[in-house]
């Protein structure tokens, strides 16, 4: 393919949008452009990615027995209604009407449009399991779209669905899913984790989140340092053991504490470690306000209260209903002298704060010497914290440590979800009907070619893998008008075509701007065809590793399928 | 792979809805099924056909030198107004607003996003042609969705956009459209016509349209029947050379013809010929009423009085409009003693109808005897009917016939309309701006499925071409819980899938089950399993003509081979 007929528009300085790497790259090496916030046009070097990304979905999703189908991006109302998420999907959802005055849903995901068509079409249970995907355009109206193609508003998932006659049949798709993510994503050369992640209101561990390890990622990712436990710090649970601290209980004071209102101006103004604290904060779970204790240096985490709770829904209680619970304002709360109806839970490290420090649930006055039992009750303990690095790993190897990652996959146990909500049923081998379980698992196409831009790139451009580079090959002469060099690559171009694809750079401009686009551009081999020409010798420049090598044009196809197998493997 | 795996939920009985032979097999077959009016899923075996339409379309266009890219759906409103289609497009235009209340377009077409991306990119003739084209996904909120997915509000499009710096190089360009668009719809196994077309508000002959044969299409075709003369039969030129009949002028009557309006009424009320009738209409053109004449067997042709007089709109007045400007109702209309500011306009054919009967411009009145010159003026003759059925065809060569179309593809030269109302300008040879000229061409991907379903069955079911089954062999064990006959389908289905797609019917189902399922499907080959199955003998059916052989295992492979070779050719 000549490089003049192609599309690529390169770009000299960084835009001034793009915040991280992945995103001036894609934009400066003419990958992509933006056409409104959050929503892209792939140019078509991206496109040539999307089309290898997609390839490799698709093989690995079929040797698991998944068929692909297209469903439509315009959903009916009246299917998010039965489901109910047409009222609590909020503004992410983009909404329109027909002609005729009819709501639709621009699909985000599509567990309605999935499980009405199974329930009209599957009766028995001898047509399931059925494994289903799709590669699609999704609307999500993100509030802050970012990061180029990491957080759009319109972007590419495949999304797949599952229904199951049993449990151990959705087991074992569920098992499935995690190996092809696994392939896929390997090919894709992403250094990621399988994190075990919250399954929101469901209930049940069995969801994980594929994440690739990056600054840039949006969620916090726990793993041990000598183990492959990796998990949502959300999901993490603490296994920390605490010992009381060997100290004699002191009498409980009530004192003065003007404007002190965080944890570390109290642990400044008292001079005491931020670990003799207790951090006091009202929740509402569903309909009922709890107060939830854990320590000065410790995060709460609302989704192991909700567990605890059993809710279906946790927030931090609004400050009027805490003034008027409490009789007074966050920052000078504590459990000591708490109202009786309201029920306290605490994380296990509080029981082992001996002499602690807390707010007297009045403005500017702090209780010090607080002890639980003698000084205030909790209804519940539990485990209710962020894990923290250094934490022992919860399963018994290693230490705790964090870091981020870009979530490009998610593999779910849905259960009966929909299935109840949209009564798809079948009968069993007895007649009796049942509710089918279902399983989804999505991979973001767009954002998992982020990510791999993200892991491999460097100060001079775009590192592609061989497995998804736009081309194989980057044939550059240097100078077009040069005949000797011009009937050379154009000799080699057609011959190297037949073995690989090549991108030809055949426009007339300096060198110096040919290989700066060059290395933009990140195609894994570049051949330089230069003053050596007439000696039939080219030069053969090995993107990653930036080594170089001369080469006799009869050894060239040899030496870069060599190069190329070294690269994939 | 097995059936059994594959989502294919066949149906016994026409569902009511499908009033089309493409439209019930489709469903019938399991290919689609509807979630709202106008919008699909397509299920496994239709998402097949489309890959092998799209990988025909990606052939072709690469060959000829466009590029792949992805525009988004989501388009914002300020593009749309920049090109005036905001305002113009009505509404079959989806629109949304965004959680900001900005408001979106979801993409029927691609014009604006393109001319915008590529007057940001490209400024120089050094950049020029460029040709690009995306499939995808678009909306078109259709009045009456209908014939499933040949009208539907979701559809699947390829649209090519092209960008030149002289009408040479659009001209060569849309010369290679048209080429690469009659080898697309040749591969597909369609029988059409590349038909000219109206081009519309801009004016000039380039726009051409693939049009499929077939009864349910919802244009109409002139073609000639000895040369490849096609029309939109809006576009087609009259050039019949009318006579005048040897008949001397006899004294303009008026005479009454209560409740007499119609040509066909007139004609029998006064035993004359319809071809002595004025069919007289008044039209609006842009703001100006015309009166336009054409003989009683003829249908005028708005489009042509358009062109005639070189107005932007044309439309029927409205019956109020008439009535005051003529003091009649329609039916009682006619040129003797028309109203003198109002431009009178007719057909050639007008000038030779001598003694002709027309209205009185009095309701229940007609003249008879009415000649043109002597009896009324005529301010402007020209073509300004429709050609019909018998009209010699306008190259000279044959007579004109008619048949009926669905539309496939377009191509059309735009022109500057786009360039020009945003602003797409390029620096030439001589550092002049000068506006781009463009080109679309866009192909229906889903209506062209449908189009070949049209053109490709029988009573029993599909009869897909080779180049777009979704499989090339039906495997059909009779009896799976006969082990000979199941062993040897699954040693057949493993050597088969070496060298051929192959779908084998696994299920437990009777006989007759299986093999209507199979023609419904319509897969080129069906190798059944039966009884001969203990002697290495199995039955091939060629789905297109019926015919069966019997064969040895041995031979199996390489009589497909021929039969998928012979079928191709």
């Amino acid at each position: 393919m000549k490089q003049s007929k192609l599309f690529i528009p390169t770009l000299r300085d960084v835009p001034a949008e793009a915040e991280v790497k992945s995103h001036q790259l894609l934009l400066r090496a003419g990958y992509i452009r933006q056409i409104a916030s959050g929503v892209y046009t792939y140019l078509p070097l991206a496109k040539k990615v999307l089309h290898k990304i997609e390839a490799i979905i698709r093989e690995e999703l079929e040797a698991i027995g998944s068929m692909e189908l297209l469903m439509p991006s315009l959903q009916p109302a009246e299917l998010w209604q039965e489901s109910g998420r047409w009222y609590s999907y909020g503004p992410d959802l983009m909404r329109l009407k027909d002609r005729h005055e009819r709501d639709f849903a621009l699909g985000p995901t599509h567990e309605e449009v999935i499980t009405s068509l199974i329930r009209n079409e599957v009766k028995s249970y001898k047509r399931l399991p059925l494994s289903l995907y799709q590669i699609q355009t999704k609307f999500r109206d993100e509030k802050r779209p970012r990061f180029g193609l990491l957080r759009g508003r319109e972007f590419i998932m495949k999304d797949a669905y599952s229904f199951h006659a049993n449990k151990e049949s959705l087991d074992e798709t569920y098992k499935d899913m995690y190996r092809a993510y696994t392939n896929i994503f390997s090919r894709c050369k992403l250094d990621f984790r399988a994190v075990l992640a919250d399954s929101g209101a469901i209930g049940g561990k069995d969801t994980q989140e594929f994440m690739v390890l990056s600054e840039i990622g949006e969620d916090t990712i726990a793993y041990s340092d000598s183990s492959d436990y990796a998990a949502n710090i959300e999901m993490a649970e603490v296994k920390t053991v605490y010992t009381k601290p060997d100290e004699a209980e002191k009498p409980l004071e009530k004192i003065p504490t003007p404007g002190q209102r965080t944890i570390a101006q109290i642990a400044d103004f008292l001079k005491a470690d931020p670990e003799k604290c207790l951090k006091t904060l009202v929740l509402k779970a569903d309909d009922e306000y709890v107060i939830v204790l854990v320590r000065g240096d410790h995060d709460v985490n609302e989704v192991k209260v909700k567990h605890l709770l059993g809710s279906e829904t946790i927030e931090m209680a609004d400050p009027e209903a805490i003034k008027s619970i409490m009789g007074a304002d966050p920052g000078s709360l504590g459990p000591v002298g708490a109202p009786e109806q309201i029920r306290i839970l605490a994380d296990h490290a509080v029981r082992y704060v001996v002499n602690g420090i807390c707010g007297a649930n009045e403005n500017d006055f702090h209780y010090v010497n607080a002890n639980p039992e003698r000084d205030y009750r909790v209804d519940l303990y539990g485990d209710l914290r962020n894990i923290q690095e250094g934490d022992p790993s919860p399963d018994g190897k290693g230490t705790i440590r964090f870091a981020r990652g870009i979530e490009v996959g998610h593999i779910f146990k849905l259960g009966t979800k929909y299935s109840e909500a949209m009564h798809a049923a079948f009968l069993d081998e007895n007649g009796r009907e049942q509710v089918m379980l279902m399983g989804c698992y999505g991979i973001g196409v767009s954002r998992t070619l982020t990510a791999v831009c993200e892991q491999h790139n460097d100060d001079k451009g775009l590192v592609w893998p061989v497995n998804l580079a736009p081309f194989d090959v980057h044939l550059v002469p240097v100078n077009m008008k040069d005949a000797q060099q011009s009937a050379l690559a154009e000799s080699l171009h057609a011959e190297l075509e037949k073995q690989f694809t090549v991108l030809m750079d055949d426009r007339n401009e300096r060198p110096g701007v040919k290989f700066a686009d060059s290395d933009l551009i990140g195609l894994p081999v570049r051949v330089t065809v230069g003053k050596k020409a007439a000696e039939g010798i080219v030069e053969v420049k090995i993107r990653k590793t930036g080594e170089v090598l001369e080469v006799k044009k009869e050894d060239l196809a040899e030496t870069i399928s060599n190069i190329l197998a070294q690269l994939a493997s």
